[in-house]
């Protein structure tokens, strides 16, 4: 079978396409065959080396991955051949709170899903929404369930409530689509006139320009009769934490996901003149659990959510996948086909 | 100005038309011309003398009432003359719990708004979102709370949940529709063939005839895959409790609006046969706060939710409109019109 | 080795010894030899045939023992030979939500620890506080850890409310201790007086004869001026809800343990006029997961805590000892030594 | 009567004594004979025009007092003459969450407690716990509030668990007696060995000192054998926030209350590094309402709590008091006592 492995981290070419033998099932194994993978912020730091988890010598790498399972060992109930599966992105994480003895993630402390066949333990995967291409299913592991955390995973939202998201990447997408099936109002920015309009396309009530309107966070409050955004997905933290902070509500929920940027400010600073007047929580969330993952999979099977694909690669293009996800800026997701 | 005042309860004739003088603003108050009020069970109970809150002597009937605001006393601040309100259900109850000194209710302890003018303090009145007709507004103050903190007073619901109503009173209307707004399926019940279409055309996604499905409970658990409904709005209590316990999750919602019945049972029974096997939680709801009111319009605005309105009578009808609602089964609410 | 099995349910005398060869760890396993166990009203259960889960056949009754590891397998990283463990009492249910597919338990699907040496997966077991003796720590996984949830799995209490706990089996005694830990006032019941003095020498503030006062829910309401009690930890379910709805304050909450009784009522029953007046929640617990489990560990650990036992019998003895739990009325638990 | 009144911001000197008539009580209004005040930062931001709401002209300072009901208004329900109250610090804050339209406080916005006599709305007041003194009870509105919703507000802290708090001001010595009653360690910081000593007689379980050890957050983590606290007052925001965030727990959370300081760095800042390896939540608090300060009462009453008090000083000392309080640092409150 054809596979990536990570052989030198720092650059591209470090990963490197191998020919190897087909693996076994153990007896609580699965045996996939991955159709499809997609890349998230997470693989481009691993290739880098500045995850904060270390990687295992020669890993396969990228998380999340969809395919078909082939072959199942003689104690696997959860799962029969044909069934069609994601793995999960914290596979030891099941339930209940982050542990640190769950730390394990594919494509860094595990092998991932850049192969032509993955083994599985029968608890690391999780079934695919019916009505998913291979490709979107891909997307849900990480930036999926990240997303439905940051919308569902703290103090509840309320229809009619107002959720701001900010940029196109996929997280952002995600949690626009899951904060419309709240029945939230969505606000999002984004630079881009054309990107605008498929925000809007996807649901966005409004759409902030914050390069022509750089006090955004007073914008949002303009446009919430004063009261402020109820929810902030922050994907962006110390570029944006400031203005984030300004447009929050009273009682607002802001999700930090990034607390460190590659270049300029490297923390979260918030002046005082704008955390001083709110009583806005900060949470934060590293994806989430098996359950959330079957929870957020309800949900985009009642709703027939469909994930936004930005562009889809060969397995022989993955050098071009990355290099495009990084350099352009995607609006969804990029996705390797693994025919 | 012409009004209804209970004089002698028990019988319908008690509830007399009278003609009195224009009452006048306090510093604090509102004085509200009426244009329609909605009928609530507990406006029967409080006829027959059947309601847990003693009435005042001769106290004009009818909680839940919209009007406009025509007067306003001279420390007035959060109305002026020609806003559109209604009266809430428990005016005293402003935010968080309920307590004892905070018992008051309009058509009660308290004058109602079987009137064409009514003095309100100002703090006793919400604003009404702007799309709804009078009659549609009257609808909000006991049944659109009672079915709002139905759904989202408890541990919250998530998008591709379930959510099971009974029967096709107001509140399991507005739960209905709530739900739907939420992102939830909806599974409701009927006896009535048509009023099945009609609860499909408001948004069940499944109607179960619980005429010919008597174990409905069961019925319920077949349409989740076994799971079971995730909240249950239980507005029958003694009838229905024991079938929805049956239909409920392990780790289901059962909202107990009623606990007692006019006829047969008067009481809640459950059977260990059925509990226990299930982690259900039961919790009851009182309607709600004003913030819950507010909470509740914000969402009805965003979504220009429209009230299930069942029939229209006008003032010199009021009779009437108290036989057609306790004799027929409406389908949504009963309204008398104050022209 | 020597251990119990029960052969043949329905009577004592299916419960019979055995001398069974030494069983040998997998990878994953550990094995322990065990040291004292502790009765629940379940091994009961399960002995009489009226438990909801099957046993499996010729199963080692028992699910709540305390021993010494003795040996580990080769992948074994939680213990280590001479760690003094519990197994769980739902061994698969690591964290979050109980799942139909988590449903095993020792002594009854699995193998208890009625028994020298017991092998258990190494996810199934739990550390044991330092300062408790074998005895003490075979009380915890099942009436512990029930008691635990009751206490803090629900709304937070906060200190100086009022908990209410019924007679004094071992739920009730931990419940108790669990209320004084977190700063609440304790009420108690029993219909002796030598209990309510040992209640009292245990924390409880307020102790009533049930038999003396039996309407001890208005009891509870003097005691908290009118207010009622903020807890129940109802484990008789249909011989005192009625009572329990009575005691509780306006937003309580009824931790309802037992919803059937051998004898007479056989289901819940709640009047209407108890039920009518009040928003009181009514949750459930089955007993609960190994984070909670943990979570009660550290408490008692850092308070000290000792579970109170009432007799402790020999291996030999386990017949009597099941003769006594069920025939008297223990104040704590029942132990059988394993020398 | 006499009073203080601030006739000009800025300096000491504008708190100016005044002999003025006696108020005459509304018909809704309580008077009373005010016995002690407490000062807080706010009444020093007030005084040096830095506070965010804009203090009313020659306004009576400061918001803490407790005193006796000398004569009530005809209308008056919740009070009678002789009983025993605190003017609350957010008077129109009763229940539920704070708005914008209930933003007054006394000593600000209002006349405060600087006074031999204070007409306050009886809604505006609560009752004190028996067992206090005048300068204990003097202390609850602000201080005791802000400690009791820093412990209790958020999600519940387990008995068992780790709070930290930072320093000898008030909130964090009521934060450490709050987090004792629920049977949580507590971890406390000085840099005084008297102070240390003080800390540990109220209950601290461990006394770290910050001048020795800069790196306190790691210190914190070794107490806690590596899991950090669960709970952590942030007092001092801009100093510590980064020490606060290397000490929290996985999921702990972080009460902070200060976001600007009035030298050195005047916003919060916290480094990628430590917040990118935590789900650490930040939360705030503005004190609390009225039904948070009864709860809070409640609690003491049940405890007998004290409350810690450094110095009382005379009302014509109120210069003195001030400058005691703003140039020392008072290990708990400061008190002008009004004979």
């Amino acid at each position: 079978m054809r596979c990536y492995r990570l052989e030198k981290g720092g650059h591209l070419d470090g990963i490197v396409p191998r020919e190897e033998p087909m693996p076994t099932p153990k007896p609580t194994d699965i045996l996939v065959r991955v159709h499809a993978v997609s890349l998230n912020r997470r693989d481009a730091l691993i290739l880098h080396e500045r995850y904060p988890l270390p990687s295992a010598p020669d890993v396969i790498p990228i998380s999340d991955g969809a395919g078909e399972v082939v072959a199942v060992g003689a104690e696997v109930t959860r799962f029969q051949v044909g069934d069609r599966i994601v793995g999960g992105y914290w596979p030891r994480w099941h339930d209940g709170r982050l542990r640190p003895e769950l730390l394990d993630q594919p494509g860094c402390t595990l092998d991932g899903m850049l192969t032509e066949y993955a083994l599985l333990d029968q608890q690391w995967a999780v079934h695919v929404p019916g009505h998913l291409s291979w490709a979107e299913a891909a997307t849900l592991p990480c930036a999926g369930v990240t997303a439905w955390n940051s919308i569902v995973g703290g103090e509840p939202l309320r229809p009619g409530q107002t959720v701001l998201t900010l940029g196109t990447g996929s997280v952002s997408l995600f949690a626009l689509q899951f904060a419309k099936m709240l029945g939230c109002r969505v606000i999002s920015t984004t630079s881009s006139k054309i990107k605008a309009g498929r925000l809007k396309a996807l649901g966005a009530d409004h759409v902030i320009n914050y390069i022509d309107t750089p006090e955004w966070g007073q914008a949002v409050r303009e446009l919430t009769e004063g009261r402020g955004a109820d929810l902030i997905v922050e994907t962006n933290g110390p570029a944006t934490i400031e203005q984030s902070v300004r447009a929050a509500a009273l009682y607002g929920q802001i999700v930090l996901l990034a607390v460190s940027a590659p270049t300029s400010r490297s923390h979260i600073e918030i002046s005082g003149e704008a955390y001083g007047s709110t009583l806005a929580t900060i949470r934060r969330i590293f994806a989430g659990n098996r359950a959330d993952h079957e929870a957020m999979n309800q949900a985009i099977s009642a709703h027939h959510l469909r994930p936004v694909i930005d562009r889809v690669f060969g397995f022989a293009e993955t050098h071009d996948a990355f290099t495009y996800y990084l350099g352009s800026k995607p609006f969804g997701k990029v996705i390797i086909r693994i025919d």
